[in-house]
């Protein structure tokens, strides 16, 4: 890519590179605002533009913050991708996006690509086999800022932006007992994520506090990516195992759909003979049918607040003083469609 | 963020910086091996990795390409992003992403900012608005590479990556009244991107070839976001307007399930009394009910080759030859599901 360069315009004018350098800058005395007048001209003339990465060189900042995700085909965090872009832009910083592939190993590479490229900061959500944290304390070592969101480790030392998984399972499992549902599956994901775990807690939690055995039979354990097949092939043997069963608190929307495409093709009336909860309110679950009743979960909101967290702990460290490491957590909320009963049991008798 | 420089390295070992960088570098007779081992070794001890934009101002490139698109929040964008970052990782680039909002003067601005970080190429698909091209024309002139990818401007001097919509369109229809389908409404998008010109343009050539005369009172046009609500709307008016439509061809799948959810409503049965034909194969397709017939628009492969393109660009560039710009049509298909007739009009009678 070529663009004139400093030197190009005081060639051109015949003065030092200096000169040209404190006229575009503005502000010197030493420099005539005629002479001033020409650099700008000339830099119109020559099509100059400022060298961001020069700049970085000087300030010691690129300006550019690396963010790590699991997948980009992903209705939620093509979401959080969307707030982390708009406050990234807002506030003058560029971003470059690498994915892990839900790969332990690719997440480890993709974090010593963004520390060589000298990014400010590192926003990541983290694979759902990572149970190893080295990498990420490296960073914190390294001093870079990190802030996790969504995915997170709860014993690395940096800032977070959550959702609170178990209060949020633990108020939807509520809403299907208190629709009179007793017989509430729960297709949990894997075992590593602590949202997965979290989930699973929150659905044992309100059965427990609702007088409802946990029975682990009823709980069926998707595989690391937790999509619309594992809901299909589950709801198959739930069926087959449970011909009782009511309910099921999916741990994502895209598996509650699966649910949803089997018990359709087997003719089994949702809601009145189970009912279905999904989890992160994906688009595709207002144009399912029936329609998905779901937890939503704000992923613009948590892009945004995790961006704006890490720009301002930048901001912090380049003012000298001390970062203060925050968790925010984003509130949640149920939107009620048509794969649960509309009316509360007691109402219904 | 803080790593050691190489006067770091210098000052611990007390040699030169020069010999620290040869020692780096590695093939330099002046350096002793070890001397050569003994700064590796503290390079560890010291945390120092290479500074990737150092390398920048070193060889000109920064080893980052940019890429505009419309809008993150979009299923076929998000897979094209899948392609580009595959591709430049496998090559050894960085991908900015920024969007545009499908607004035309965001689209300007995005350029410029990606022009003043210095990367090394430019992708993008513009905006449904755009119709003036001298801020695409100012990056061929700057000599950044450029290549378009799906929304394209046919005047712009650059290489492209496209479907041929126009063939695609025609194949969609031609399919349909191979079914037996005569009264074939089509929802376009709306007049300025060039693919939503060809899908309509190819809407009216299958027609003519099979003697179905063109009226224009069965073209509904979407706005620029062309969605699930355009769809939707659309479809109520539709059927208000010809009681006798057998079927629509949509602009996209997610108008096309728009135009599913409000005949669904109003029971009106799919595909029986109205066939449903979409483009683009999104995700979603598979699992609304009736599923959709589509067609297969590659996004990750429409990625990659452009990403594919501009990197082989770049490399003609650096070693100084000529570059020759081309076209690339990826290859579409028809995806046959629910929405259509299974059958033949033919073999029903």
């Amino acid at each position: 890519m070529i663009n004139a360069k400093l030197i190009d315009l005081a060639t051109a004018l015949g003065v030092s590179v200096t000169t040209v350098s404190k006229a575009l800058k503005g502000g010197y005395s030493d420099v005539s605002e005629t002479t001033r007048a020409k650099v700008i001209e000339m830099a119109k003339t020559m099509n100059y533009k400022p060298n961001a990465n020069a700049v970085y060189l000087r300030t010691n900042e690129t300006k550019t913050i690396g963010v790590v995700i699991p997948t980009m085909v992903h209705h939620f965090f093509s979401i959080v991708l969307n707030g982390i872009l708009e406050e990234a832009e807002n506030r003058g910083y560029f971003v470059i996006i690498l994915q892990s592939n839900e790969k332990y190993e690719l997440e480890k590479k993709q974090i010593d690509l963004l520390i060589q490229k000298r990014v400010d900061g590192i926003l990541i959500s983290i694979t759902n086999e990572t149970d190893d944290f080295a990498h990420l304390n490296a960073i914190i070592k390294n001093k870079t800022p990190l802030v996790m969101f969504d995915k997170i480790a709860k014993i690395v030392n940096c800032s977070k932006v959550v959702i609170n998984d178990r209060k949020a399972a633990y108020d939807a499992v509520t809403f299907l007992i208190k629709k009179g549902h007793k017989k509430i599956a729960h297709f949990r994901g894997s075992y590593t994520p602590q949202n997965s775990i979290d989930r699973f807690l929150g659905y044992k939690k309100a059965l427990e506090d609702n007088n409802i055995k946990f029975d682990q039979t009823l709980v069926y354990v998707c595989d690391k990516n937790a999509d619309f097949e594992d809901g299909y092939s589950n709801a198959k043997k739930l069926v087959q195992d449970h011909d009782d069963v009511d309910s099921v608190f999916a741990v994502t929307d895209l598996v509650a759909i699966g649910i949803i495409k089997y018990l359709n093709e087997i003719k089994i009336e949702i809601p009145e003979q189970i009912a279905v909860f999904g989890f992160s309110n994906w688009f595709m679950s207002t144009v399912i049918s029936p329609t998905l009743t779901t937890i939503d979960q704000p992923g613009f909101e948590i892009g945004q607040r995790a961006a704006s967290i890490l720009i301002d702990e930048l901001a912090e460290i380049k003012a000298n003083r001390d970062v203060i490491h925050q968790t925010i957590e984003i509130p949640t909320s149920i939107i009620e469609r048509e794969s649960t009963l509309r009316k509360l049991k007691t109402e219904l008798i």
